[in-house]
């Protein structure tokens, strides 16, 4: 087989569009509160088999054929993602919280993983057919399969959703993470094992025990030695070397040799992966330079090729069994609670808090879906199996945050750019004075809101003239209560020229806020007034070159945060 | 041809040694004052068939067989790379500021160019032999090939050596760097023409006219239209989706789309990946963090694999053929000397100016080397040419930096860690005054330079209780002049406790550097004291979580610049 130029062109253009959809549609998931994966795993969807290959297969065939040069050139780039992917997943995981939250992370941990672990590898051993198992003599392998992959937890994911739910820094959210941390090592590990089983019953140059010994040896290498050398080695780089490209190269070398090394032993590339992300994410000496530039990186480009790949050559449609999911979904989620559960009594928790790590540790995310990615290239399991495991995996991510929002009462900060009107935007480079400002913006607000424009401009002016309301950093945030209002609406004019709204700090305004609240709400007003101060005082907007000259340039300016 | 597990392990094995041979190569290259691109080429020709597979050919096969499966998953991470890296460069290019730099950009440009073109394609039309040409009727596309390679500048390269020299914001380094915007923009269109006409002469699918007629549009497309709906779609991407990951994922899609459409047309990917890099990069609302993180990725991740496999596969000792390389060597030069210097008195500049303007424009670096590879794989050159074509861009990167700092009389600037004795640094916890610690570093830094630490210290302290030497931001520099020293030496003391230096801001100092120079060198010593003032009011270390406790890594801190 060789490669044509026209694969390359293929090739290259079938990289872009899944890139682009992959990221799109990851976009609007989270627009919609759902996590970021199902996104990019859908992209693949409607590129493969399941949509444009049933509408469209001469397209599908052209830009992702199921065999040939192109495939494999797409199944190249999987595997260094799935590798980086990992190295990013390690580096995130901060082995040293783990000691810190002391004995409660290993009762949660440990009760989360083991209770359905063990009752599920029991029931698909006594009896396989309810899982979709063979039966047969491979069964053992499949029970430890499936038993693995229903017990995990998928740290990326729980983390995500703890730091939209505002809880990551709590108490509560660092047992979480913590306990998933090491339900993450532990879940590899088990799964590494598997791996070596099925290496030995297909084509392994290794026996058996030496598998499972070097494993266990190479693990401990990682995370004691391995890990203390890279404490010491890192500086030494940053120190003589350029910073931080020297750096990351390093990393990924170090990610490489390592899953070169378990893949030779049989357990997958990935671990290796894994276990190098933990050993050098884990010094204080890999900073965050390097360690942004990796995860971003990852994130734009690897994450989304390899997601979106997933769904490229398997039919999600035929082959769903829906009594399969089900089972899955109810067997895994109930164990898993029941695991957390008893886990968290016994390190002292509430109930409310036990039943809600059980629904943060039942998100199982990536996590799941790679194990059962690789189950699926292994022969394990079939694909009607894999398509079950992938849905489990999202549906139980997908209900995690609702569920532990209700729970725990979680209240969402309030954003000031959520109450953004887009049609109320006003950029001038007139010379005018506070009033006739608040003047030109309560009309333009009036006007798209359905309100009396004197109305608004004279209780604003009204605010006004009681006490100025600039703020320091250029902003000024001339506001009113009026009564009848749905919800708060705020108006934004850009003046680059400055405007005097006597500024505690004596400058001009640039960024002037008119924002709108219910007579009823007080709490929203004083909200929006934080976030907006806070906003402008964490970033220096007013040395920007250029001020924005639209409500898109504006919303781009505030949301990148820096130049 | 399929892919086993055995050769993943060795395709990673092989890309982690290559990448961390590599950019170790590259380091040292730095410190050699060389191009880092120069390192990562030995670093292949080491690991490749002229060293590592002379010596010890078994290892070389396994790791970098020059057929079969592991062979092609290379040649895709060098070709996705190649993209990658053309999307950097042109993301590096400021257009505007050709546009800025006025009219001597142009005359400097075209005639730096064009000389050296027309010399070459008019001498090896006549006479083939001379550069190694076949003189059959291919001759046309070899001319033509060999002409542009040979009149081609490197931005990156030459951008790179005016930050060196400390000489890129200088009003001649602005119109070196325009120039060469313009050069590379040009030579790469004439290099897509010579790949049209090979296509032309091979397999293609499309007619030539059509061939120069798409890119011409392409090109004028990429520059104006396109440009300006990036300007406009860029801060719609950064207002409403993630940020900075949706515009990384939004660029790269890009580039490979446009990489796709140039590898169609037959006038390679790299040109289209090129376009969509200058296209991307030239609004500012592209912004910062993006552009590094690709940047950096690609430095540290993709730069070193495609150039460390150029010389994976070739033989640079046999393939070295010393006439070909004067040859070009000297006609390259040459031309492109007198070229620069018309453009540049063209443009009024002076005849010193003119010469450096020619050095600086000599370096061709990179983009030689990629033109050559291309070359090397539609059979336009053979592997002489190309190891002649590598060596002079090498050899010509390596001349520019010291000729021009020569021509320019340019004064490299203090960098205060130039001077630091590795041996003497002291932490310490103690709480001990200013004079103790004067004392304990005297001593210190007087044992390992053979110095008596009575006059030191006594110099030291009679300079400290004239005028107490705290600055700001916790630093503090007691200093003196020691007769006969031959160059400056600096001793480093961290005290987290904070010592009192009697700094103007009331602060205790936290870093002590003792600063010895020579009793005749005044200038210098203020040097040095400006550096280290610049260094810690450009960063706050003090607010660091972790003082340094050794000298690596006190110098990593230094130089990282940030945590």
């Amino acid at each position: 087989m060789t490669i044509s130029s026209i694969d390359i062109v293929f090739f290259m253009l079938g990289i872009a569009i899944l890139l682009f959809v992959a990221k799109l549609f990851a976009e609007i998931a989270k627009k919609l509160g759902i996590v970021a994966v199902f996104g990019e795993i859908l992209a693949g969807i409607v590129l493969g088999p399941t949509v444009l290959g049933f509408f469209f297969p001469f397209i599908n065939d052209v830009l992702f054929p199921s065999e040939g040069a192109r495939k494999m050139l797409l199944d190249i780039i999987a595997n260094i993602s799935i590798v980086l992917f990992l190295l990013v997943a390690g580096i995130e995981a901060d082995l040293n919280s783990v000691k810190r939250q002391g004995k409660v992370v290993f009762t949660v941990a440990i009760s989360s993983l083991v209770v359905p672990f063990v009752v599920i590898f029991f029931l698909a051993t006594i009896m396989p057919e309810v899982f979709g198992g063979p039966g047969d003599l491979k069964n053992t392998i499949f029970a430890l399969f499936i038993a693995t992959a229903l017990s995990i937890s998928a740290l990326p994911v729980i983390a995500k959703i703890l730091m939209d739910l505002n809880y990551y820094r709590s108490d509560l959210g660092a047992v979480i993470i913590a306990a998933a941390i090491l339900i993450d090592i532990i879940g590899w590990l088990l799964f590494a094992f598997t791996l070596g089983l099925i290496g030995k019953n297909e084509s392994s140059y290794i026996p058996l025990y030496y598998v499972i010994a070097l494993t266990l040896l190479f693990a401990f290498f990682m995370l004691t030695f391995f890990r203390k050398l890279m404490h010491k080695t890192l500086p030494y780089i940053q120190a003589h070397f350029t910073w931080p490209d020297s750096m990351i190269t390093f990393a990924l070398s170090i990610a490489f040799i390592s899953a070169a090394f378990t893949q030779w032993l049989g357990i997958h590339a990935l671990f290796g992966a894994f276990m190098a992300g933990l050993a050098i994410g884990d010094t204080y000496h890999f900073k965050e330079k390097a360690r942004t530039t990796i995860e971003q990186f990852v994130n734009a480009f690897f994450s989304p090729l390899f997601f979106g790949s997933i769904g490229l050559y398997i039919n999600f449609i035929t082959n769903f069994n829906t009594i399969l999911f089900l089972t899955y979904f109810l067997i895994g989620t109930i164990l898993k609670l029941i695991g957390s559960f008893i886990g968290s009594k016994m390190g002292k928790l509430s109930n409310k808090e036990g039943i809600a790590v059980g629904f943060a540790m039942n998100a199982r995310g990536a996590m799941e879906i790679i194990i059962a990615l690789v189950a699926l290239r292994y022969n394990v399991i079939n694909e009607e199996i894999f398509v079950a495991l992938v849905t489990f995996a999202i549906v139980s991510s997908l209900l995690s945050a609702p569920i532990m929002k209700k729970i725990l009462s979680i209240k969402m900060p309030t954003k000031f750019y959520d109450f953004l009107d887009s049609n109320a935007f006003i950029y001038t480079l007139e010379n005018i004075d506070k009033f006739t400002l608040i003047e030109k913006i309560s009309e333009i607000i009036a006007k798209h809101n359905n309100l009396d424009s004197e109305i608004v401009k004279s209780a604003v002016i009204a605010r006004e003239e009681v006490m100025p309301t600039g703020l320091e950093h250029g902003v000024a945030i001339p506001h009113a209560r009026i009564e009848g209002l749905k919800k708060p609406i705020i108006a934004v004019a850009i003046c680059p020229r400055g405007i005097n709204f006597q500024a505690p700090d004596g400058n001009p305004s640039f960024f002037v806020f008119l924002i709108l609240t219910s007579s009823k709400d007080n709490l929203k007003q004083l909200e929006i007034i934080a976030d907006i101060s806070k906003t402008f005082r964490k970033t220096d907007y007013i040395s920007e070159k250029n001020f924005p000259v639209n409500y898109t340039e504006f919303l781009a300016l505030i949301k990148s945060g820096s130049k």
